[in-house]
């Protein structure tokens, strides 16, 4: 678990702290060994993490309650390790994941609560839950996201992705949008929240969606919605 | 609503920011006048507010929701302001306060969530919750609570007061004590829960608590819990 606020994200960068290399540098003070973590894949700069998986190769004397005990005593309070386990040899953390979950998180909130300033994208006003309800149903399946996904530097090799379920719930004021998928796009999770707010709000529709989707490129009609709303919530192997 | 975390408590240090000092200036850029802001009764450093009330007095020109959204375009997003009221001239946020709740929150999981970390007392193991109610039952009504108090350079014209109900319940991994009363004395609450969660522990019994409360006198058999479970929760007038 994680709390992505004062981290310039999950990947190990030349001069900023994050997530990847301050959990390299306490595997290092615990283990004695300066190596490589490997996640599940990159979170962004102010993004959450409630169920991050990474692999390590450490030496073989290793007691998993001791290994997350002397772990979470190298980290920041911000940064918890919650389980290890011994895998095979063959086991990836990225390459062996066959599901993944984020939630997305809204405020409707007229007022925005302190305690969640960091957890939720505030947007102060409601929105039309069944109108998003139907903009998702459209986004289940297969289908090629790359209109809903930011350019990254290195260019996938396919732009195709499986959505498995994407839920749209509401508990007091906050609204969730909990997606599952065999993967996601670079800044796809928010583009998608970004575009079910703004059909929310009545500002795009279900016609805008299916145009979105089938026009296959990246435009201006879809916002990207901000980092701090966003939990890796859960990944599947 | 504030976030403590950040704030040297509620009431105005000659060098330190408060939440009292941040109002104060937030009035002033709002309204053009430098005045006290009154608070229904302070809160120590790290501990937080959900219904924290306030009165202040400002020229007659005043628009509720407009006093809100102005106030809060002033206020880092730690403190907001939910609701604004205009009271007749005898309301005094700390003299008319007929009852106040106060919540303290624990954790029992065993690794903290770093979502929660600012917000909850991490024990990190389990408690007996029937021998924390049966405890708790014994400190419901007036007593005098001096034991249960920390010494502050005023001393109080009377220590005793009146505890309505002190409800120890469960959801998840958090326990959370709602105690509700007439007044609390200064660190009443953080003491009443230090002392509960001994009880908890199995370090204290019913006994301990009988004979603490009956002692009259504060000594190092009552624990203070930390500030960042608690939350000032609800004044009512």
């Amino acid at each position: 678990m994680y709390d992505g606020t004062n981290y310039a994200g999950w990947q190990v960068q030349p001069t900023q702290i994050t997530v990847q290399s301050s959990l390299e540098q306490a595997v290092e003070k615990l283990c004695g060994i300066n190596t490589r973590v490997f996640g599940s894949g990159r979170t962004d700069a102010g993004v959450h993490a409630k169920g991050q998986v990474f692999h390590v190769d450490i030496p073989t004397k290793f007691n998993e309650s001791k290994f997350v005990q002397g772990i979470n005593s190298y980290l920041a309070s911000d940064i918890r390790v919650c389980r290890a386990v011994i895998v095979k040899d063959d086991f990836d953390a990225r390459f062996s994941a066959r599901r993944k979950e984020y939630r997305y998180f809204i405020s409707t909130a007229d007022v925005a609560d302190p305690e969640k300033r960091l957890y939720r994208y505030h947007l102060g006003a409601d929105v039309d839950l069944e109108a998003m309800r139907k903009s998702a149903s459209l986004l289940i399946g297969e289908h090629d996201f790359v209109s809903f996904a930011a350019n990254r530097n290195q260019p996938e090799k396919t732009t195709v992705r499986t959505i498995y379920s994407l839920d749209v719930s509401k508990r007091g004021t906050d609204v969730c949008l909990k997606v599952s998928g065999n993967g996601f796009l670079y800044k796809m999770v928010r583009s998608l929240a970004g575009h079910l707010v703004e059909v929310g709000q009545g500002k795009r529709n279900l016609r805008d969606t299916k145009e979105i989707l089938s026009a296959k490129k990246r435009t201006r009609l879809v916002v990207t919605a901000p980092a701090q709303g966003l939990f890796l919530w859960k990944v599947s192997y």
